[in-house]
């Protein structure tokens, strides 16, 4: 198989990683994509390190397999834990999100004050507010954790009144630290988008890293003379590959991308 | 080693199967234990049937490598889909908790009808109800599933006021059947009891399966000759394993069991 014409490798914990494939698939047209949700160990959030280290070393070496020419690390979580030792140990070029989200908040902040929510694990990581602070020092970073987004948001629950007043609760903090900007440091919580800004209020400007990753993707692949050939194809081909039974993932993953899911299989890698 | 001085082996996908251990260190003083928390791929309740009977096997294969005498399914969800599966394949015995819960419901209520709540795949499985149907076919059941209960025992969120509104929304369509009995059918509702009687009313019996599942554990040993020699030790050794790291777990396990966990190790079985 010609260099080019390898798909790109994208992971996460589950389905909110479909997020960054449709950034992808809009930014880059034509490039085929191999997509990995870890449905069977699904949440990352909550878990240690160690262990989300070596899930996502697991989950590498499935996608090499697969042949890919550039790993996206989809997951907030497994971006802040473990980027920086797997980039340092694999060729194939790996990208988490919390760098283009964290390049996009430093841009779009006025105020120089930026949150960051996200889950337990990447809030403790400080991921974002070292990046912001790499990048930005004068930029102040308040961050917090909402550990029940992601269930609410697998719940369906995405505009209950009790969203609304968890959102509330978890946000509190933020809303007295005059931020104009706020990163949405998880998949799941695009999804969570309205009630987030009902309580924010819409001069908060939220970043999604989905786009912002999609972006630096392009920027990796040109530079590294991996773009696929333009107009080669008018079509990406994306497969999906998860841990725990496809039939679930098939019908979230439709909420995400909007068209059907071709093509979703399990695999027993991990 | 004497056979009747091998430990017990409980597994649970976390923390929520202490429990289990907390009523059978009540029941069988001087038995020793050895628990085993799936923490690194928890939770079960959402995962497939497949995946589920996946992993029990491995936990399973785990505990009898520590030479267990019995083995106890904590988990409801684990209990509910791989118990038919398992019991019939290994030879050491196995017991789930849906069968002592759906007794002990049986037992209690007078109306003859029983409420369920359970995660996802629980409910699903109708376990329950099966079980229930199968001791009193006049016994009506009426089961919801309750997802997000796990995730707020979780968070501590035990007697908030979303909580309770959570509960509210759940429980609605049972409060309407006229219930006068309800199953816990997930280790982590015991920490909801208080937010449940207040949604449910006290008239309503809560049934814990763990309880009832001690009571049998003791049955089965004197039925196998296998309860350990009577004055032999005044106190139980508890050896605690985890797939993810032992901090945490310690850190929970105490509110569960109200004592510090001396001895938990971290094991990369699965």
């Amino acid at each position: 198989m010609m260099k080019k014409t390898r798909p790109i490798g994208i992971f996460d914990s589950g389905v909110g990683g479909l997020t960054v494939v449709k950034e992808v698939m809009q930014a880059l047209p034509g490039e085929d994509i191999v997509y990995f949700g870890d449905t069977a160990r699904v949440p990352y959030g909550p878990k240690s390190q160690d262990t989300i280290i070596r899930f996502s070393i697991e989950n590498i070496l499935f996608l090499l397999r697969q042949n890919v020419k550039l790993i996206i690390i989809a997951c907030n979580t497994s971006s802040s834990v473990a980027l920086s030792i797997v980039e340092r140990n694999f060729k194939v070029p790996i990208i988490g999100v919390i760098n283009p989200g964290a390049a996009e908040a430093v841009r779009l902040t006025k105020k120089k004050r930026v949150g960051v929510i996200g889950t337990r694990t990447t809030i403790k990581s400080r991921a974002y507010e070292k990046q912001i602070q790499l990048l930005a020092p004068q930029v102040r970073v308040f961050s917090e954790a909402c550990p029940l987004f992601v269930p609410l948001a697998e719940e369906g629950w995405l505009e209950k009144d009790v969203t609304r007043q968890i959102a509330d609760e978890y946000l509190k903090p933020l809303k007295t630290k005059h931020i104009d900007t706020i990163v949405l440091g998880c998949t799941h919580y695009p999804l969570l988008k309205p009630v987030i800004r009902k309580v924010m209020g819409d001069e908060v400007k939220l970043v999604d890293s989905a786009r912002q990753v999609a972006k630096k993707a392009k920027i990796i692949l040109e530079q590294n003379g991996l773009l696929a050939a333009k107009g080669a194809k008018s079509k990406s081909r994306i497969c999906f590959y998860v841990s725990d039974e496809p039939e679930n993932f098939a019908k979230q993953g439709q909420k995400f991308l909007g068209f059907k899911l071709g093509n979703v299989r399990k695999v027993a890698n991990v």
